[in-house]
């Protein structure tokens, strides 16, 4: 276990002279996020105290606490950059738009640092309405893209004109999320496949 | 916040004298399961200790570290019984056994306490290997009816003969825990017909 260090009570990163004091202000943020993100996904969000990321990024507590009130609000300006966002693929057939998205997506869950960390923020959004929203914004980041895909297909007569959009989003998307966290099994090429047509052949009608 | 209750260090509840000592133990071990599930309902896998099961049931520690030589193993016990058991339909068609099973799941994650747990266990499970075998044990509770009805109805001919089942469960239940966790969406009627409509018209090939 590493010892409280000192760090004084204005401390910011060093600056060239040329800096100003916005820049350095913008630079002191940057890195108490960092640290924020990095001692997220070692710890969670229970985990994760404004003293220890006082030492991992040596921005004092005092200047963290300028920045961010209370350690919820810090919580929740990090958390809301755990995600990988996705792009909206436009080849002009629907099979293959969401063919490219999940593909994306199970990258993401499989490789990135975020998937770690999602249960305890969402075990955090169980107890917190703040954490909740901030949650709210991440998952919106995730289901726009399919969304946009999908209108697009019911515009141009590829899906059925009477397709509940929400549902088709939760279908195609929650079977990623419930293999990567609840069964564990994986998210192989064939999975994916199989998913893609057992939805295009349903919105298709 | 209640003080510290000093119990007699062999301690179990009240018995009659014609119990025998296994009786007093079963009853003893109840109890701490007990208190340890309320508390796992009320604050979360890292929120739950020892100490409070402790003072919580009105068993000594040195009771419960008798039954369970660390809090690990505590909380893999108590949290094996974080789930509602499914039934297994049998209506003689999969789409009403279908209907029946996704109703009944989506019953028990609307309304029953361990929805609010199981961020906490998952979360658990990410960074501890025993965590995350005991959580294998209650997905395939979850998961295990689901087969039964589905193999039924390959079996019979309902269903095509080369249906991956697997993929046809996770394409039924993730959307669930999807909507009840992640999108925070309605789990209504009409979302649950539709997407049984969905995954059978799949399965029927």
């Amino acid at each position: 276990m590493q010892g409280e260090i000192a760090v004084p009570d204005d401390h910011e990163p060093a600056a060239s002279p040329a800096d100003s004091h916005g820049a350095r202000t913008r630079r002191s943020r940057e890195t108490v996020l960092d640290a924020t993100a990095v001692l997220l996904v070692e710890r969670g969000f229970g985990g994760t105290t404004v003293d220890e990321v006082s030492r991992r990024s040596g921005v004092a507590k005092t200047t963290i606490y300028r920045h961010w009130p209370t350690r919820g609000d810090l919580l929740r300006d990090a958390g809301s950059r755990l995600h990988t966002p996705l792009s909206t693929p436009d080849t002009g057939t629907a099979g293959a738009d969401l063919r490219e998205l999940v593909d994306e997506l199970a990258r993401a869950l499989t490789r990135a640092d975020w998937p770690h960390v999602l249960p305890s923020v969402i075990d955090a959004a169980e107890r917190e309405p703040a954490i909740a929203e901030m949650y709210a914004g991440l998952q919106s980041g995730f289901a726009t893209p399919f969304v946009t895909v999908i209108e697009r297909a019911v515009a141009r007569g590829e899906f059925r004109p009477d397709l509940d959009v929400a549902t088709l989003v939760a279908a195609l998307t929650g079977p990623l999320f419930y293999r990567r966290w609840f069964s564990r099994e994986p998210l192989d090429a064939e999975f994916l496949a199989r998913l893609v047509d057992l939805n295009c052949r349903y919105a298709r009608g």
